[in-house]
């Protein structure tokens, strides 16, 4: 853990407006209701101020509307909760793993390693592959042949980079495997979360653009661009040859289907599955709501003949024993 | 494999009514069609009533409504499936794996482990990880520094528990990475399925707790907490800071939305999107019911204007080759 | 890389019929938009036509209505995609790995390999588990004891093969571990995508049919049996004990509910869950069309009250401060 610091010298390297007592000693950050004395919290939302009162917290950030809120020693300023990301980062350094390769990886021939980078256990890098300048690899984390990855990039656990598309040409009733031979590039500041996987492009390479944020256990398909800033929740996905624009924001467990162009700021709500191109920057969504089940029931059943002209289904009811029952 | 018990052996252990041949030999168990000499098979649920005819079982478990269906050898009880569960547990010890720290495994400075704790092949455990008595942890686990897992866990390949969450704060169309300093705490008795992903807290704890069960390729976002003996089918997640009650079952493909609040024994249907709290136990469900493609695609395009206020989309069909050629 | 070869060559090997120089040299091949002198590309399907004028390859394939819409070099034949695989595939082997068990493997006792089988680094491998020839498991693969891969099987880094199925049985609010003691059976010609997981049978076992090809992070409940031929897109899944046809396709997040039975060449659109049995071939979907998110809440309201039922509903918006604001 890093060295304490005064609310004064936070201020310093940071900027804001301080307000209260610049020696106040902070430590490390903490939310405001598990803060306690060295902490420093943060308020953003109207949702939390009613937390504002009863915190222990040595200090406070937060917005210029919300500085009478408190008498505690604060620094306000235009964005609190990217002030107070960069106040953590003082405090917590993002990269948690030593730089260097760890003995338990294994690195093919021709791999290309930046400054600084750290190689967790157990990770497996392919020919060729290169990793820029200040990445971090957690353990177990597999990049195929000729791959590269940028610079300050954090992979987390379990990720795959570059295993095969999804190729295949059908040919009476069987599948032919098309090869993939393109490659993944990735940009620099990304971030990609445990047991995440992009696939190698089929012929041309998939992109993952600068600074581009993907939780966990996300499928990029093969030859998808992914734009620059672009942030996607965990277990959504892209499906193969679609891009994305810059600065889009997809939600937990999305999809998108392939072949699509999707424009930049475009946001995609969580659950949503994306059909069609998108155009025009704006929220999307698609998304069935959750109700009783009673009442889901009738809604789904009238939802089914909605345009009258149902045919007869081939979706059969697993189990009507009970109506068996009934009428028996 | 274990030793053969006769019938009379097993309801010694386990209670319940023998009716039949106490002597009956029990060498495995099986399942109704498959089973042979020396198996036991069990009826659970009026749909399988006519496989009993045809078993070839040396003796079965019932409830007593089924107690005179058939003549083979048989224990009768209040609850057929557990009480198979414990039969086949007699059979077959939950953990395959031999406790010790396979040499292939990888333990930072400072973890514990309880007593006969297993770790497989490829594990890879942070700093001051701990893990409570009779663990198992199946091959290319990753627990990340800090994490504590309880006893009579049991975390299947792959898994990952401690990943930084998805946490970013928005600035000037980029990201800035919020530092992830808490922990994930796993209680007793809990299990983990493959390539399951369970994140560490931002500033406070991901809790999971006693009893959980979650299937494979789960996604636990951080902050969230997960009360104890629910279960969570595959594919299934929660995002981020929400938390679920004791005793809640979450169906395949479900997703939780952040913050959120589930109260004790709801039950999610599979594939349901859950966007807002529950407060009530029962059963919400919100699944876009499948049909013939012809059928879907009038009842769709009648569910986008339904309330007849659709306005120019900013979606576009990628292809309208057919269309155009139609009126060409 | 392998040697080049002239088009001549390879409608030699791979039969089509020629037309133009046949002494053309092909020394790889490439998409329409990024090919050069020395590849080979190809065109199937309306929409790339355009692309056709402006390539650079030396050759292309194509189909015979397509055969006068250039001048280059051409082979032509009836299905101008498996036919571009195949030659895509003599200049690229499809595993690219080298034979033998790298010495980061890490195998049991009694596991049995065909010949020229190919075991990446930090595979783990148990007891008794087979391979059968000429199959490539990437790095990372887990394979639980007693499972079997067919001949020339592709299975791709972080694959679980085995884990225990979800077999819980409720007992006073608790959950008794049902043992799995089935395995997973795996035909020939299989390919399995990056950390995709296959569950062991309960009793039974799962089985996987020859030529099914599976893309990443899909999930196969325990005794599963998926047909012959079958393709399933990126992080779709099917629960416990549904059985699937032969040469079904399985569209990009679709899921399939657990004890269904699924006839032969069913086709599920991405997106979609399937609850009920399916008994005629056809295309089967179930999507919530994605809107403008103003368009989208009305018509969720609408349909939330479609049957003109809905009771009071457990379900609660977690944020209501807006309305509050404009009442107060």
């Amino acid at each position: 853990m890093a060295a304490p610091l005064t609310l004064a010298q936070i201020a310093a390297r940071l900027g804001g407006r301080l307000v209260g007592a610049p020696q106040t000693l902070i430590r490390q950050v903490a939310s405001l209701q598990s803060a306690g004395p060295g902490h420093i919290s943060f308020l953003a939302g109207r949702a939390l101020r009613p937390l504002l009162a009863g915190t222990r917290a040595s200090a406070v950030v937060l917005g210029a509307p919300d500085e009478r809120l408190t008498e505690l020693p604060r620094i306000v300023c235009d964005n609190p909760h990217a002030y107070f990301a960069r106040v953590s980062q003082l405090f917590n350094p993002a990269v948690a793993q030593e730089a260097g390769v760890h003995p338990a990886a294994v690195l093919a021939p021709g791999v290309r390693l930046g400054a600084r980078v750290s190689i967790g256990a157990g990770c497996v890098l392919g020919e060729g592959v290169s990793v820029g300048d200040d990445s971090c690899l957690y353990p177990r984390v597999v990049v195929y042949a000729g791959c590269r990855i940028g610079a300050r990039a954090i992979v987390h656990a379990g990720a795959v980079i570059g295993a095969d598309g999804f190729g295949l040409a059908p040919e009476a009733g069987r599948w032919v495997k098309v090869p993939q031979i393109g490659r993944v590039l990735i940009g620099d500041d990304v971030e990609i979360g445990a047991n995440t996987t992009i696939d190698r492009g089929a012929m041309d390479d998939t992109v993952i653009g600068d600074g581009v944020k993907l939780d966990n256990q996300i499928q990029i398909g093969h030859n998808c661009r992914i734009g620059a800033h672009t942030a996607m929740a965990g277990c959504s996905g892209v499906a193969g040859s679609t891009s994305l624009g810059e600065r889009c924001m997809v939600g937990a467990g999305a999809r998108i289907l392939g072949h699509l162009s999707i424009c930049d700021d475009a946001r995609i709500s969580a659950g949503t599955v994306v059909s069609r191109s998108i155009r025009r920057a704006g929220t999307y969504t698609g998304l069935y709501p959750a109700q009783e089940h009673a009442s889901w029931k009738r809604n789904a059943a009238a939802l089914r003949n909605l345009a009258g002209t149902e045919k007869r289904q081939g979706t059969v009811r697993a189990k009507r024993k009970r109506k068996g029952k009934k009428n028996g």
